[in-house]
C-alpha cells in the first residue's frame, strides 16, 4: 500500500525546486528515512501478528497518513476531532479519537458517524459514559466507545485493579445505548525509560494492564472486541502481544531526538528536519545565528531530561550529515543560536552568512505542528520532490 | 485610533454565540484588558515623547494590530516576511522586519518595497550589508537598513564598543547603494531580570547602547535618523529615552505569566487565555484532566526559571477569576493535568466532567501561535463578540 512512484507526488509548488532555493525556515521530510521507519515497525508488528493503528496526530497530512496506514480507509488514531474530520474528508473510514471525550464534542462525533465513518471514542469515567450513552440513544447510533486504562500512572485512565469502576463504566455503555468497543491504554511513561530493558518491561506492563482489564470486563459478561495499546517506544520493543488486537503509534514515522536518546532509533533515522539559514555570528562566543527559533522548532525541550541534552536540536549540513557536537543552544521566536555543546573538543564549522543547515528536532509532533507543509526530499538528493500540506487546529 | 464600536467587529462566525458554546480548546481574547494594556504603554511613551512601533509578531492579526498601531498604515515591526506581506496586504505601509536579514530573503524584500511599502531591514555584519547593498544597486532601490546593536550579550548585534565594525557596516550600506536608516537594539535579557529596579537599569543600558552607537556612526559622517529600542519590560520601565526615536514592544498588548512574574503586569492584566473542558479526574492524585495540552498552550515553560513556576498555566473559572494555586502541572499533546501547586493548602475546586476553565499562558506569543483565531470577549460578559483570524508561517 505504500506508494513509491514519485511521479504521483509532484505538485506545482515543488516542480524543479532544489532545497537551497527554499524559503527558510521550512520543514524537510526525508522520504527515504520515513519509508524505512514505517517498514521497520510494520515488520515487527507483523511478526507479533498484531494490527497497526497509526496515530495521525504526528503527521497531520493525508500524504504521510496514506504511507502509514494499511489502506486508504484506515485504520487510524487521531488526537482531535479536526483530524478525524480532515482524514474522513480524504477517505479514512476507521478512526479512533484516542483522547477522553468531552460531552460538548459528541455532536461532532455523531455528525461524522452519520457520514459513514466508523469513529470510535474513549471514556474513563461514569459521567462521560453516561453522556455518551444518552447521546447514543438520542441519535439512534450506538457510538462505539473504548474504556481508557491507566497502565503507568502517567495521565488519564482507570487502573486495572479498579475492577468495580471498570465494570460500572462498561455497564453504562453496554446497557444504556452505546457500544462497548473495547479497552485502550498508552504507556506514556515509556518516554522516561532509561534503558531498552526498561522499555521492554514497560511494553509488557502495558499489555498486561490492557489484557487484565479486558478479562475483568469479559468476566462481567461484557463484550471487549478491541484491546488497544501503544506508544512508539513500547510498540518497537514489545516481545509478546498476546491478547492485544492493535498497536497505536505515531512518532515512529519520523522519529526524533527524544526517541534517539531513548535508544529507540538512531539519529540517522530521523526523517524530519528544519532548514535554516545563517544570518550572523558572535565570534567571541562561538555562536552562529540562524533564522530558525522556537517558532520553527517548537519550545519542546524533551531531551533536557535525557542523558544527552540536545538543546533545541542537532545541526546537520545540507546533506543531513551531523556536525559533531553542534546544537541549537538557544531559541528566540525567529532566531536560534548554534554552538558546540559544553565541553566539546570539536571545531566550530565555518558557516558563513547565507549558509544553510538542517536541524533535527527534539519532538516530531511538536516541531511538525509549527509548519503548514512538508518539503519532501530523498536521501542523497537536494531536489524537492513534493510539497505536502499539513493542517492544524481543533 | 482604537476602534471601540463593537458593531464593527462582528462576524458571521461569532454572532449570538456564548463562551460556553465554543469548541474547546480555543483562544479567548479579553478586549477590555487588551485596550487597557495598549493605553498603559501609550500613556507612558507619550510622556517620554517617543514613538511606539508595536511588534506585530505577538498578535499576527490585523484586527489586533490596528488597535496597537498609531494609524492603519503603521508604524509596525514584524519578525517574518510573511507578517510583512500579510500586514502590507491589509494596508500597513511602514514596516520594520526586525530580524537580521538572510541574503536569500532580499528578493521578497524588494518585491514588497515595489508595492509601496516602506519596509526596512536589519543587519549586524559586513557580509549581510554587502549583500543588501548589492541587491539595492541591482534593484535600483536604496533598501533602508538598520544596524543591530548588542546591548546585553543576549543574541545578535554589534556591541557599541566595536566602533570600527559599526562604522564599517554603516559605510558599506551608505556608500554602496543602500540607505543607512539607523540603529536598533533589543534588551532580551530584560526577561531574566529579578526586580523592577533591574528592569529600570536594563532600560537605561538599552538606551545608552543605542545612542552611543548612533553617535559613533554620526561622528563618522553617517546619517542615523532612527534610534530604535525595545522589549516589553524595558518599554514600561524606561524613565528617560533621550536620543531614542522609537520603542518596539509586542507582548504588552496581551501580557502573560512571564511578564506577571517579572512584575511588569498583574495576572488580572493578562488578556489571553485558553478555554478548556474537563474530561476526567484522577481523584487519588488530586488531578483534573482537561482537553488542553501543549498543542493548545505551547511547550513554553517561561515561568520555570522565575520565583513562582506556573507550570503550563494558571487556571481561572469561566469569568476569568483565578482558582487559588490551581495550575496546569503537565501537558501531553491534547491533554493537560490541573492540580494544586506543590505545598498548597488550597482546596481543589469541584470541576465535574464537562466544566470549562480558562488557562492563562506563560508566553502570549507562543500560545497565540498555536491557534488560528481569537474569540473576542469583554470583561464581565460571556458573549463572544468577534472571531479574529490569526495567520502563521514564514
Amino acid at each position: 500500500m505504500l506508494p513509491n512512484d514519485i511521479s504521483t507526488w509532484r505538485t506545482n509548488q515543488s516542480i524543479g525546486r532544489r532545497v537551497d532555493e527554499l524559503d527558510t525556515p521550512c520543514l524537510l521530510l526525508d522520504e527515504t528515512r520515513m519509508t524505512r521507519n514505517v517498514t521497520r515497525l510494520r515488520t515487527h508488528l507483523d511478526a507479533l501478528r498484531v494490527q497497526l493503528r497509526p496515530h495521525l496526530k504526528t503527521p497531520k497530512s493525508i500524504e504521510v497518513a496514506r504511507r502509514m496506514m494499511d489502506s486508504a480507509a484506515g485504520p487510524a488514531a487521531v488526537s482531535t476531532l479536526r483530524e478525524a474530520e480532515q482524514f474522513a474528508d480524504a477517505g479514512v473510514r476507521d478512526i479512533l479519537y484516542a483522547v477522553g471525550i468531552a460531552p460538548n464534542k459528541l455532536d461532532r462525533v455523531v455528525e461524522l458517524r452519520r457520514r459513514g465513518v466508523d469513529l470510535s471514542i474513549v471514556v474513563d469515567n461514569v459521567d462521560a459514559a453516561q453522556a455518551v450513552a444518552a447521546k447514543a440513544r438520542d441519535a439512534g447510533d450506538r457510538i462505539p466507545t473504548l474504556i481508557e486504562i491507566d497502565c503507568d500512572g502517567h495521565r488519564a485512565g482507570i487502573a486495572p485493579e479498579r475492577s468495580g469502576d471498570l465494570v460500572a463504566i462498561g455497564r453504562v455503555l453496554h446497557d444504556r445505548g452505546a457500544e462497548l468497543r473495547g479497552v485502550l491504554t498508552h504507556a506514556g511513561e515509556s518516554y522516561s525509560c532509561r534503558s531498552l530493558d526498561e522499555i521492554v518491561s514497560m511494553a509488557e506492563r502495558e499489555r498486561a494492564a490492557a489484557v487484565r482489564s479486558a478479562q475483568t470486563l469479559r468476566a462481567a459478561g461484557l463484550p471487549v472486541p478491541v484491546v488497544s495499546v501503544g506508544s512508539t517506544p513500547t510498540a518497537h520493543f514489545a516481545r509478546d502481544l498476546s491478547g492485544v488486537t492493535e498497536v497505536r503509534a505515531g512518532v515512529f514515522v519520523f522519529f526524533d531526538l527524544v526517541m534517539a536518546g531513548l535508544g529507540v532509533c538512531a539519529t540517522d533515522d530521523i526523517a524530519l528536519s528544519v532548514l535554516a539559514t545563517v544570518i550572523g555570528h558572535q565570534q567571541d562566543k562561538g555562536w552562529i545565528i540562524v533564522d530558525a527559533g522556537w517558532m520553527a522548532m517548537s519550545r519542546d525541550r524533551g531531551t533536557a531530561s535525557q542523558r544527552i541534552d540536545q538543546g533545541y536540536g542537532v545541526v546537520c549540513n545540507g546533506d543531513a550529515r551531523i556536525y559533531p557536537d553542534l546544537i541549537l543552544i538557544e531559541a528566540s521566536q525567529e532566531q536560534g543560536i548554534l554552538a558546540l555543546r559544553q565541553g566539546s573538543a570539536a571545531r566550530l564549522p565555518a558557516l558563513p552568512v547565507g549558509a544553510q543547515v538542517r536541524i533535527l528536532p527534539n519532538h516530531a509532533c511538536a516541531t511538525g505542528a509549527q509548519h503548514d507543509a512538508y518539503q519532501v526530499v530523498r536521501a542523497g538528493s537536494r531536489d524537492v520532490l513534493a510539497h505536502w500540506k499539513r493542517f492544524s487546529g481543533w
